[in-house]
């Protein structure tokens, strides 16, 4: 194959998924849903976090979590523990999410039945980059063990993202450093917002939840 | 694009990268060198235990590092310290090293020249799995601190890999756990030979040696 009609056949490919995305994007609009996009590397947090989500919101607001994994139904199991509805999307080898998958998701189900969906992407800082899902709102996880070059190596997936988590912080100091993150996150997109983050002890959460724009009621903010 | 198109095409890519792949090796083979491709998520420390590679054995060994990442140089500066050759591609975008990306790097120079090479793929579990690079063993490393499903969620590339490296030993205990790890690696692969580090103190990093055939003078294992 000549490298001209490779580069068409990959537009293509990202043209109808942008496409589609678009049109998951304007439905929840219309229909007054949420919708974010959960993407980080494998073990960077993402699972136990929206555990956390989960947990506080679910009382609430009616939840539906999409699952990516290429195997597995771990993290759907996990999250369904508190008292959200989840569904696992076995990618088999991909290595990403994209509009096709959450739309024929999605169309499985009432959307009216539920206020807020999360979509946890496969765990790999690259190629969720590359495909709009038709989210809100993108939110890329990284925990500070991940290395203190995590961010500088991964410009593309913190420019497409709206929320920058750094997590495990509670191992901040402990051979671990969060500050570079925070600077570097912040140099790539001087518009991100940066929340810091234990999902293992909860703090930063609260933070996480105003920052999605996710109300609940006053003075139960940690409940 | 018709769905059986779309899998042709990819056909043919996997097909014309494998060809490559087998010349590669056979080429090794052919002039006795040693080449590796050392595969891991982010931040599992691939770059760190290639640093330790290259301080013991470049007194013993001309060696020839290929990094892979899709932005910066910052791997093959932090190895290129240790007294090896060192060349970064930067992918752009793609997620995975190609026999393509390797072929072109080694035309560059004399292989002669050089004893052992190693290419540090894209941090990733998901993709480089997928893509044959020619080399003679696999290595797939993970870090205790990715959590204790990692194995389990990434089946394939821990079966298309020879020895799995489980990484950060040295938080054993504080909070995370390698047994888990290791019991998983064997499930998936009764032959895998299974190493545990710490590429921060220099533990396992003489199994390793061991592991991947290169001889180092007796008696000198520890220099």
């Amino acid at each position: 194959m000549s490298p001209e009609k490779k580069i068409t056949v990959k537009k293509q490919a990202y043209t109808v998924n942008d496409e589609l995305a678009d049109e998951i994007r304007f439905l929840m609009k219309e229909k007054k849903k949420l919708f974010f996009n959960i993407m980080g590397s494998v073990g960077a947090g993402k699972t136990l976090l929206l555990e956390n989500l989960a947990q506080r919101l679910s009382k609430y607001h009616r939840i539906f979590v999409i699952n990516g994994d290429i195997a597995t139904t771990i993290d759907s199991d996990r999250i369904a523990q508190h008292g959200v509805k989840t569904v696992q999307i076995n990618t088999g080898g991909g290595c990403h999410l994209n509009a096709n998958l959450i739309h024929k998701e999605l169309n499985k189900i009432n959307l009216d039945n539920y206020d807020i969906f999360f979509a946890e992407n496969v765990g790999n800082l690259i190629c969720p980059a590359a495909w709009d899902i038709g989210a809100q709102l993108n939110v890329v996880v990284v925990s500070i063990t991940e290395g203190e070059y995590v961010i500088k190596k991964h410009p593309i997936i913190f420019k497409n993202a709206e929320i920058a988590i750094i997590n495990k912080c509670d191992l901040d100091g402990l051979g671990f450093d969060s500050d570079i993150l925070v600077e570097d996150a912040s140099k790539i997109k001087s518009s991100m917002k940066i929340i810091r983050t234990s999902a293992k002890t909860g703090t930063g959460v609260e933070e996480l939840i105003a920052a999605l724009g996710i109300k609940v009621p006053k003075g139960e903010e940690y409940a």
